[in-house]
Parts: structure tokens; sequence; C-alpha cells
């Protein structure tokens, strides 16, 4: 099942999409009553697809991220795969939905860059001191995200938090997929349909269920949380005119244009 | 005026801290309705505060720290102070109260230490991109914050997000000042009622309205947002049984009690 969060004449409410948004055609958005977690209630409302807008599918209390899950792309940046998850975090006012423009710092940066990844949404329950199995039963479903990074600051700094932080360096999306099984996806990034990052989940260090437990023994997931599962190899750099887009195969595909800001 | 978030035999509320709960006796809570941004109104329902519990003051969406903000703690770590500000984040499940304990980690670490620092609190108007001056209308107050740290793990990661972010790693309280200024006051940690950090806020190398001037010019900073303001030399372990407080000049004390997890 995939949940969207969708703004429309009357407001916005969480829906599941109906119909195969990439085969085109007869799309709809089933609107469902409160939060998607738990038993879904439809309250018969429904629109085309393309009569709402998708907004960023959850909005978490905290983003945890993990760095270097897969060995390529740490050694690009000339960095070792660690032996236990590296973690950080992007602030929550970093998040963007699907459509939304990535805006360039440009006061502060020179060299951003994409960083597509597979995003991890948790359950109603909540992760606190969880096995791996256990984490399997507290993961929600799946969506995109570009784990947008200022690169020239993420040296410069040591810590990341300024480099990942700014307004709009989260983007998340279209939607979460409650049922895909993420074992072995394909995960791509495309900038101006030109592939740029292109990877497969089995290829992390660490899959999702290792992350969602050790994470869940250093701090409490919260339900909605989100985790940004590492990028592959094939970062580049992205300007003001670039379109950007994430795909999970299976889930769908999240784009957003970049823009300068001023 | 000061602020306090209370638990009390009806639920939770927010409450005005009237007397001087220094000077022991006759120090009552006075409730409000809602949130205590904007304009207060009193419910007309007030407690002993002996009578209820002092929460966290402030549930934020996010906590942003800044990094070796005092010389003399920098030199103490061998490190320099930065030519800007050194952000790094704490999760909102890390947030404790007056009165919870800190829970040390044993699978993980085996030297913990206490860092206490002066805490901002934003106002309702958010923070975007302001000036200095702007900065100082959108601080709502202050309160007392001790930015509990894993230094073993915080040497070994690189990323400080492990390190500060375990559940009950961010005591904060007992309550938020509206009023004091904070240019020149004492803050001070005793461990077991021995002195263990005394510092000045006039030594901080950003003061915090540079601080919260350029926090948010990179991430906008939302109303009840916390800002660690950096620590002051003699961080020194805490272990199982110790008593900790952290005091801010004019503010008031912080205190928990330090436990092991199982």
């Amino acid at each position: 099942m995939r949940i969207a969060r969708v703004a429309h004449p009357q407001g916005m409410s969480f829906g599941v999409v109906e119909g195969d948004p990439g085969a085109g055609g007869g799309t709809t958005v089933a609107e469902i009553e409160g939060h998607p977690f738990g038993e879904i209630t439809f309250t018969g409302q429904r629109w085309a697809l393309e009569d709402v807008r998708l907004m960023s599918p959850i909005l978490p209390s905290k983003v945890v991220c993990v760095g270097r899950n897969y060995a390529a792309h740490a050694a690009e940046h000339g960095a070792e795969v660690p032996q236990e998850p590296l973690l950080f975090l992007k602030p929550s006012t970093s998040i963007i939905g699907p459509g939304d423009a990535i805006r360039i710092p440009k006061a502060f940066t020179k060299q951003v860059e994409h960083e597509a990844e597979l995003a991890v949404v948790i359950g109603a329950s909540g992760a606190r001191r969880l096995t791996r199995e256990g984490a399997r039963r507290a993961i929600f479903g799946y969506t995109c995200a570009n784990d947008v990074t200022a690169r020239d600051l993420q040296a410069k700094d040591g810590q990341w938090t300024r480099a990942k932080g700014f307004d709009s360096f989260c983007p998340i999306g279209p939607w979460i997929d409650t049922t895909i099984n993420v074992d072995d996806v394909e995960i791509r990034c495309e900038v101006n349909d030109e592939v740029r990052q292109l990877g497969r989940t089995s290829d992390m260090v660490f899959d999702v269920y290792a992350l969602v437990s050790y994470i869940s023994h250093i701090m409490t997931l919260l339900p909605g949380d989100v985790i940004l599962t590492g990028t592959p190899e094939g970062v580049e750099p992205i300007v003001a005119g670039d379109k950007v887009s994430v795909s999970v195969q299976g889930i769908g595909t999240l784009t957003n244009q970049v823009i300068d800001l001023d």
C-alpha cells in the first residue's frame, strides 16, 4: 500500500494511492481519516492524483541518517566503512516534499551535492532497544530521500550538521510504500535525466533491520521518525536550474528542482 | 517571569512560578491556558511548588547545540576556537526534566561527562534569517541545560550524534526565565555538591544573539526550539549515584541523579 500526504482544496490529508502512477492514467488518492498508522478508515473522498499536491509523506520528529553505508561511496571520499553505523541528524526543518525546490544557500557554500537514499519510516509502536526482528515489525514503510549536502562545508566543519541541515536539504517522497521488500532494490539518482547514481540496497554495509535495531538502542524512535540509510557512489554537484530525481525501484520517484536562495 | 511545565493531579500545564524558590516557602505555580507564547491567560488554578512535578519546561522540535564556544573548554580538549559557531544537534528524545534520571548506557560507553550550559528558548515568531536585533526579539527566554556527553564515543565516532544523543542526555529546566539579561551571568556545575564547572556567559566566543542569528540563516528555528550555547571548562565524568546540578545565576538550578541503564 502507498500512503501519501496531499494538499487538496479542502486542506491536507493522508491518503492511499490507488493504481500505478508509473503506468499513467486512472491513479487516484483515497482520503483516510487521521493518521495512517494502525487501522485505516477511508472517508470516501477521492481525488485524481493530478488534482492534488503531494507533500512530504510524513513530518517526523527527527531524521536519523547513516554515513558511509555503501563501501563504494565511502571509498569515493577516501573514507573507510565504519565498524558500527555512523549516525548523524538532519533537522526536521530541512524536510521538503516532491516538487518543492532545493534552495542553495550561496552565501555559505559553493558545492552542493545530491545523495540518493532509501528512507525508512517508523510505525505507531516507535522503536526502543529492539532486536533485528523487533526492528522489522517497527518499520511502517519506505520512501525515497535526497540527503542534500554542502560538500565544502562538510569537509570544513568536521561536524556535518550545517552541511546537511539547511532548510530544503531533505526532500522525501513521493509516498510511503508499506509492503515493498527492500532487501535488494535499485536506487537511482538522475540529474536532468542523466543517471548519476545507480546502486542496490543489497550493497548496504548495514541493512535496514540492523540500522533500526542499532539506532533504537541509542535513541528512541518515535512514530513517523525517518531514517536515511546512506547513499551509493556517484554523488556529484547540483546547481540552480537542475532537476534532481531520486528513484527507488518499486516505490517511485522523488523529483525536485534546484534554485538559488537569494 | 518564570514559565514552568508541571505535572499535577489533573494533568499537565504550563504555569508561572511566583515567589522566589531560592528563598523557600510560599512559592506557587499559577496555571496558564494553553501555551506560554504570546499573551498569558491565567486559569485561576494555583499549586504550591512542592505539590507539582516540574517537567522539562518545553518540548522543542529540535535542540541545536554549539561546540567550543568557551575558549578555555576548547583548550581542555586540545581544540581551537572555531571561526564560526560549530553546530550539532541533539535529538528531542534526549530531553528530560528536572529530577529525571540521566541513564548511562554502559553497553556503549565507559566515560560520560557533564556539560553545564545556558539554553535559549525561541519564541512564537520562530527565527529565520534574522539580524542580531531580530534574534534578540525572537528569544522567548532562558533555562539551564546539561549537554551530557559520552566522551569516549565523541572521540571515536567523529560525528557527535551518538555520543550526545542517548535518551536522557539532555536535561533542561527547571523553568524558562523570560526576563533575565544573560550577557554576564555565572554558569555552575556541581556534582555531589562539589563545584566542577564555574564560568561566565561573558566568556562566550559567540553570544546568544550572534548564535541565534547565525543558526537562523542555516535552519529555521521553530517556536520552542532550544539552543545550547556551549559549556565552560571543567567537564568531568559522572557515574551512577552522582547528583549533578547545573545552575545559571538568576535562573535557577537543574538537578538530576545519574543511574546505570541495565
